[in-house]
């Protein structure tokens, strides 16, 4: 079920959801105090042996991408709470229902008609992975790239295979498909099934932002080892879960992250969901 | 190569190392303040959706089972960081050397003369596991059992197979086999290559703490899936990780552990080593 969303369309569409955007971080911020840094994070680098980060790059992760697999749908973690662990990532919602997006601090739903929609702090995610974004290595792509190529060219740049990456890119697209998920009933299919019902989008000359992480390939069952983007349009209007693109030219930077939290749910589906399987096939199905 | 090291052996040869074995947590709080509980994490708790947990359940790790199953020896945290993080745990040494072993806010290294040393906080940990351990329940053995029939017994109380639990024992034991490898010289040979280096130590008729975690199965590759614990006597003289032994009685302490905080090297052997692979025989060799 492709539909081909051109961006006259779009831009006729759509109100500028961009103003009306909450920026989720800043608000928790204003209220509770800047928390993002944990005290003791700041204490452990300000002495800790230069083999380790000496900077808080820590990688928040709202339940594991297995229990995602399995049909774990519910939501278990506030929009607000997520965004005092980052102001850049990636996720869904409660009930599978849309992509999404956070980046610059503020938090974005794309539903199945393509749309990138503001977010309101209640809203609740199942899963979701999330950083304070700050470039440690920035690269100028001059040359046309598909995704494949842009995550070898990545690979070929990266420190080592072992860490995590925030991975943002800011570029010019000739063409960029992307999906989205509706809403899901319960009981809920597994994510294999539950993609069968996406929506894909079909973009034209567009610019925009990928926006994700490269997680190493020793998370299997926790993240999802090598690339997982989204994409958000230039006036954030729009996007989804990356599939294809044919980029012109653009610019990358990785944000080396070399530390994980990881919340797991403390009750409901989670408790019981059978999770250490060989989920290889089901997160081929998903991702592509 | 199986040392019989008796009880007796023990008493005469030790002088009292627990009453010189320092508190570093306790230290550290008191230089640095108590640190323990991020803010950021108590924040979250306080307005979290009761999915999530209400307490700071952390699990601290420093680097991966892989990386130590691969050779990745050298410590890259000090010990006196590590115990701002928990006061109960295992891991091991600079060079491999040694078992350590973490109780009440005291370190221990158990060396190969299975002698539990107290522990300087300026001593280096490449792997370790760590949290401050809060007993969500308890159970009381009035039955013997073996190590086998301990994890059964706890496997069918814990409330979820996917979340991370610490776990402490304290039991009469007739009879206890524990071991500990000597430190490693470069170039570092691989743990179940280590490991054959191995003392292990027997000893009968003896009171102590069973001190570990349970990892759920989707985190191979990060921790240990299953049952990881050490064993230190009552009098915190000696101990080892634990290969094998017959309880007579005991008290099981579970504690729910739903957050895991993992810090990884940002240089040295772990950047290049090459992680990911099935390293499930490697595995074996080195628990049993």
């Amino acid at each position: 079920m492709t539909k081909k969303i051109l961006l006259i369309v779009l831009i006729v569409l759509s109100v500028t959801f961009v103003s009306g955007c909450t920026n989720l971080a800043k608000d928790f911020s204003e209220k509770f105090g800047n928390i993002e840094k944990p005290d003791n994070i700041e204490s452990s680098a300000e002495s800790a042996s230069d083999l380790l980060s000496s900077e808080t790059d820590v990688l928040y992760q709202v339940s594991t991408i297995d229990a995602l697999l399995q049909g774990v749908y519910d939501g278990v973690l506030p929009v607000a709470e997520l965004a005092t662990h980052g102001d850049f990532g990636i996720g869904t919602f409660d009930g599978l229902e849309g992509e999404m997006l956070a980046l610059d601090g503020n938090y974005y739903q794309i539903k199945t008609d393509g749309i990138a929609y503001p977010v309101s702090g209640e809203m609740l995610t199942p899963f979701a992975i999330v950083t304070y974004f700050e470039a440690d290595e920035n690269f100028r792509l001059e040359k046309p790239v598909n995704l494949t190529e842009l995550e070898n060219f990545l690979d070929l740049n990266l420190p080592s295979e072992n860490l995590f990456y925030a991975v943002r890119v800011n570029g010019n697209f000739s063409y960029i498909k992307a999906r989205s998920v509706p809403r899901q009933e319960k009981p809920y299919p597994k994510l294999a099934d539950a993609v069968s019902t996406q929506s894909v989008f079909e973009f034209e000359n567009i610019s925009g932002t990928l926006v994700g992480f490269k997680a190493p390939e020793y998370v299997k069952g926790v993240n999802v080892p090598g690339y997982h983007l989204h994409f958000i349009t230039e006036d954030r209007n729009a996007g989804g879960h990356v599939l294809d693109f044919e980029m012109e030219n653009g610019d990358a930077a990785i944000d080396i992250t070399s530390e994980f939290f990881m919340e797991l749910p403390t009750s409901g589906d989670f408790y019981n969901v059978k999770l250490g399987q060989d989920l290889q096939n089901d997160m081929e199905k998903v991702e592509k």
